[in-house]
């Protein structure tokens, strides 16, 4: 709340007086600095010279580290090569590069222990805030562990934020971020009906992550609000991954099932599907439409392009670290200890080029 | 170097306490935390019930967090949405965590500035290493940053790692994990060349990256080995994305120039081109062949299957664990400040579908 002098003098350098300098404006160094915008080589150059010069940058943030000052956001995630997560990830750290904070991500391969030893190691750090990402797998250890982590991190001045995650239930001092999961899948799965597809493989992932649960109870729903049966040897379980998409539907094939359509737990699993369907001579949409789920870059990479339900993966990221930003401007004001705000964002189809009716009833 | 006793009663509880009380075998309960193996739910639950009860986890970890002693890895990457590079911390952290050391990555966002501010709370924090992932931009001004980086970091009993980056010039206490880069991009336009291309669209990235930079050298020195023109209007700079491969080679097309091949800077790039093939009529391989660069599991998603260049990202990730690691075990032995080593890892060309001999002399 109190208000800095602009001294070119004898404070640390100011953005203006780098300016100054490299006779350009305040505006280029910013640009040059935070390496959003396409700068010319030469601007950047001279910029960058005289940032040296006067030791700006170092000074910039030794003020704010010398205090431990410089707000650290610490994100927590499965696996690194995900690109639905990688997507929050990418919302959460623009969002505090934007207030200038600092972003971590640590890994937990899926194992608690690294999980807890991360938690645990962040919450030595000082971070602002501890933000976990992706499917839960064990509900009831997994109530019990983060319910844990909230009060372990709020005793520490810190904050928990779940995205994409199942809420903690009671009062547990911990704010989660979610999509319309199941919603998605509805609409999902409504798209494929009302197109004519009564033939139907579902492929929603992995059974015991409470995401696949999620979408498959979703597009159970709709089946059930078109009155269409769902025959159980329609659905196949297995991992998130391409290899299972194709090892699924060539599996399928195999056995001689008939089907018009495929509901894919996600994109990945929806590209793997593809190619089994080409390898086995069946054209998408022609033969056999396809969807997928969550929208990243690879769905509208694909030929044809993928309809999917779009989740706002970037935008969760960006309301997590709004929400931990907020709470922290409104400090000290005895929120804590009950808050468990539940943020929930819409999800939609994207309507692309793999759906089309089917020849004939399957 | 000190030998540790297994103690049931006093000490903390041990692995083997866990699967006692579990009636499990050790392997099970290790199978369990780790998270690397399917296990039933019904022994994941069994054994974590007890790990609960004994507060294994904690202890275990407790004892070496309690003196701030587990090393962590801090990789600082640009961008935590590039496949190459993910594949990379991937390497680096599966190795950490095989020696139950810990892992954060850190986003820069091509920013010199939040790079500088992550290496200095990294230095703060006691971080064992920082490894800087990814091209390198501008020669002068890099060998400058990280010179000063490779020293602070050192004289803080840390060390840099740079992987994929141009090693630094002098007597600097950094270890470099580079790949041929210049040699895969020659292996891959000798490839295109021996099946008889001549007219051959280069797309070999940003003008001013150093990776785009080595890959064009190779594939000049490969046309030159062959006595081929290298064209300098059939080489287009870009971006490594999707959208540069789609534009380029539609511009390309639009514009009327022949071309029986595309050699691309990475499969992401090569995947845009060939939806811009797709769109305009053109097969691939029949009509155009058309080669990669990464060996990204893309690669083998589209259809047909790219043939590109392997770069063995992981196994860089892990061998610049494994310097530090073994930096670290020498350690206190005065190698600091010159050992500056440099490992190059093989590059080699995958063999896939995307490449047949022109149908004519373009």
């Amino acid at each position: 709340m109190s208000q800095r002098k602009a001294s070119a003098d004898a404070g640390p350098a100011t953005i203006r007086d780098v300016a100054e300098r490299a006779g350009v404006s305040v505006a280029s160094v910013s640009r040059v600095l935070s390496g959003n915008y396409p700068v010319s080589d030469d601007l950047r150059r001279r910029v960058m010279k005289v940032v040296r010069e006067l030791d700006y940058v170092t000074n910039a943030h030794a003020r704010s580290l010398a205090g431990g000052g410089t707000p650290t956001v610490a994100i927590l995630i499965n696996h690194i090569t995900g690109a639905a997560f990688a997507h929050v990830a990418k919302g959460v750290e623009g969002a505090a590069s934007l207030r200038g904070w600092l972003t971590l991500v640590g890994t937990t391969g899926d194992d608690p222990e690294r999980e807890l030893a991360l938690v645990n190691l962040m919450r030595q750090q000082g971070v602002t805030a501890v933000v976990l990402l992706g499917g839960a797998y064990d509900f009831e250890e997994y109530q019990l562990r983060m319910a844990r982590f909230a009060r372990s991190l709020d005793a520490a001045g810190s904050h928990l934020v779940l995205v994409g995650r199942p809420p903690l239930e009671g009062d547990v001092p911990a704010t989660t971020v979610d999509y319309d999961n199941e919603g998605g899948a509805y609409a999902m799965a409504s798209h494929l009906l009302s197109a004519g597809h009564r033939r139907v493989l579902v492929l929603p992932g992995p059974a015991e992550l409470t995401t696949a649960q999620g979408r498959l109870n979703g597009a159970r729903r709709a089946f059930e609000a078109y009155g269409v049966p769902f025959p159980p040897d329609m659905v196949h379980h297995g991992p998130y991954d391409f290899e299972h998409g194709l090892r699924a539907v060539e599996s399928v094939l195999r056995e001689g099932s008939r089907f018009t359509a495929i509901l894919a737990g996600t994109d990945v699993v929806a590209a793997g599907a593809m190619q089994a369907l080409r390898s086995a001579g069946l054209r998408v949409p022609e033969d056999v439409s396809v969807v997928g789920y969550d929208d990243i870059p690879l769905a509208s990479q694909l030929t044809p392009k993928l309809s999917t339900v779009h989740v706002p993966y970037e935008e969760m990221g960006r309301v997590a670290l709004r929400a931990v930003a907020d709470r922290r401007e409104g400090g000290g004001t005895g929120r804590r200890g009950g808050d468990g705000a539940h943020l929930i964002l819409g999800t939609h189809v994207v309507v692309r080029q793999s759906v089309r009716p089917p020849e004939r009833q399957g």
